[in-house]
């Protein structure tokens, strides 16, 4: 498979903490594709995790940054563009955290002011992101922006709480963004709504293990794992993708569109 | 028509500025529906509008509240059920503001102090409306809860802006809060995504004339009017769908399912 | 309720068979609310059922047609009119029927004989009875048309097999009738996709009784009932909704916006 | 981009009519690719067109096939298998025809036997295909199967008539096949729902040149072209994508979630 679909391509990602992250395997699969890119997360979530020997293995850098803070964001595209040596053609965003969840609090016992960060970081993000890139023209024609969202974003998993709603807003972020830079600079930006996967960040949603299994067989194919994720990333950050848009594509093994599995059902007796 | 349908039925109304807002109309609805109620909103709109002639007209009081304190929401569920003698069977939420549209920003010039509020306001109001009702109890048994939603919650549409998202997170919410809160005590919660209609808020957004025209030209049936809105509320809120939750209802003459109709393909040549 | 919601209206009501069926109680509901109305179905189901019963109740007759036969639907149509004293008001299409599933025949085992028959009697049967009103303008100026549809047009149940497909077909005529005869005449159509409900119909579905308890549980507020699917059709034929129109109506509990629902988890260890 | 992606697979096309047809440079690009495929058409279309070149060009042959016919199928797999050396990994399903688009009938004039003929060629076409290919297991696992299909199938286009409900019947076909394959031996199914493309079959159309138009301005990318299309179908028979299954993906430079663009907006004054 590793044809270097991406040679040539220099990229941004995000929230690759440690090797069960997502974003993690990502790299791997852009970097065997020919790839480069810088990695970035939060001065604390470098701290905890081992981005470093990602960055070492994929012969990078690691550029801190809170990507709630445009100033931050500035800094992490001008050190990446010198360090890359040209213009971003890629970028994964891949990051999200509840304090609500985190905490356990009940759907009907949200604190509010924690509401208000968790769309601030998991979804609100991303426009900066963007609105920073536009403005500076940090992005290349024909870049392409991934951003990892999840079914909760449309319909109701108990546990997920106002992460939900963050995805429902991120989704509607890449709608209007890819629009504006599609329309500007013919910059794509989709979402990957993808099956439940085991990272550090899932493990915090309550009742995770059921809900994984229930994915897992009410999925023809099963979950989609991180390698999967990667694959399709991969096809999305290629030129052979150009045309595709503003869509929420669900990597999910089928999930989305099962109604009832004869699996579940024998669970009905 | 008015049978009477909504006798017995308490409710609270938010957003009846003047008789421009579809809020207005649906009251009038209610009260010919044979509904009482109260109505609300913030003291600053309670100044600048004429709530108080349709309070006056409705046989009932205004309430002044902000919608995105739970402590004015408590104080207006418990003076409502005070005055309307029993716990509270509709609600409709009818809120929506932002100040990146009305200060015409460019989508990639927002502030996200203001995007945040929008956000806040236009759509957590509901969850703090929900979360507040359903802590202390103040909603009977088969209430019926309605929010006004757009189309922009689902596609791009020029000058509608943060809006979009407003609108997106608020159709979460309705989902989650739906299932959370018909569990407990069969509560139904719903978004109406209305065409677009001229009030106090929709001549804040640029090229809404023009939106206005588009989306009549689209609609087999023409825009649904503020008329047109009070029915279906009606309907709603009403005995006749108690099993009809965590829904967004298009009442928009058809124009969601138009992909293009023959008298905007006229305007191509 | 009965508030004489549907007074002066003239309707058509397809199938209902017996007690059972979902479209005996939507009659009832109708009559209940003051409309006048004949029964149609075909000749061997007149004969198999008690539709005569439900005639003489609701006073009125009892029309044989089938409804993949335009000459049949004309006939019933002239004879409504000339009965009920003018043109029609409301049309209830309830039709389905699948040897493929009746015969229990795997989804990859089809007859496609049976297939085609599947998609004419279940579906293409709502473009005929449009069109031949459509042709001698048999409905009255903002009639309403209503055909009850399932979520399996959507996503997958197994046992569904190829009424998924049907329903899929319907659920199209409905938005491109809808916009057409909209256009000409401000007549709307819209599908209630229905809860699983247990009918004579229902019970040839493989697996019947589990996925009826599989949605029961999954649905906050529980599976809609026929009463509850007669409520909503009252208000869809009643001037409160006269510019809803192209839609797909969730009369579901919920269902439709449910991922995952805490009492299916319990199923999980 | 040439990068031998799909080195070692095995597939069959449908549909390379003339340099016109979409699957033309689908299977160009498959070429390129390094597969090796087998092309099909009715014989009346293979007489029509210039499949032939096409085979010459990419080391093949051409096997006339009914689509409707499954006998026909039945030949085409195994004449292909025993050409290819193995059996299939991919297919590409490209098949439309409506006699009533073709003879320009008024949506409420359609003849029901043309209805029904365009949607056993058009849409139940692919199920033969599927389910002649199941129960002779003439796939290998992870094989990929693509239709084209066309957002007509979920929103209304005036004159693209009885192909609207083809369209929506065959992506219900591609999710309840999906399924089945899926769970079966891991095959997946998708659609591609492309922009308007100028092609024979498109031609047809009434007003194709207006509506090519409006979606060209309406998408912020500009419609997609057959290579945009050959390349996504490249990504989805690739390994890159094997969880991606049962989707409907909109390659249409972003227009299925506009609701109206600025340079539309222009029209309106």
């Amino acid at each position: 498979m590793a044809c270097q679909l991406l040679k040539g391509k220099r990229g941004i990602i995000f929230g690759a903490l440690n090797t069960n992250s997502i974003a993690w395997t990502v790299a791997e699969y852009c970097f065997k594709e020919g790839a480069t890119f810088t990695l970035t997360n939060t001065p604390v979530a470098i701290r905890l995790g081992n981005t470093h020997d990602l960055a070492e293995a994929s012969k990078t850098i690691v550029i801190p940054a809170d990507a709630t803070n445009t100033e931050d964001l500035k800094i992490l595209y001008e050190k990446s563009i010198e360090f890359l040596g040209g213009k971003i053609d890629f970028v994964l965003h891949s990051i999200g955290m509840s304090k609500n969840v985190l905490k356990n609090r009940e759907y009907h016992e949200l604190d509010y002011t924690d509401f208000l960060k968790t769309l601030d970081i998991s979804a609100v993000s991303l426009h900066k992101l963007m609105q920073t890139a536009y403005q500076n023209d940090y992005l290349n024609e024909f870049a392409s922006v991934i951003t990892l969202s999840y079914i909760g974003a449309h319909r109701v998993f108990e546990g997920y709480s106002d992460m939900s709603h963050a995805k429902a807003l991120l989704e509607s972020i890449v709608r209007n963004f890819g629009y504006h830079y599609g329309k500007a600079r013919n910059v794509r930006i989709n979402a990957v709504s993808q099956s439940p996967a085991y990272s550090t960040a899932s493990k915090a949603v309550a009742g995770f293990d059921k809900m994984f299994d229930f994915s897992n067989q009410m999925s023809p194919l099963g979950n989609a794992t991180a390698q999967d994720c990667a694959g399709l990333c991969v096809a999305l950050f290629s030129d052979l993708t150009t045309k595709l848009t503003m869509q929420t594509i669900y990597n999910d093994g089928g999930f989305s569109n099962v109604g009832m599995s004869s699996d579940v059902l024998l669970k009905f007796t």
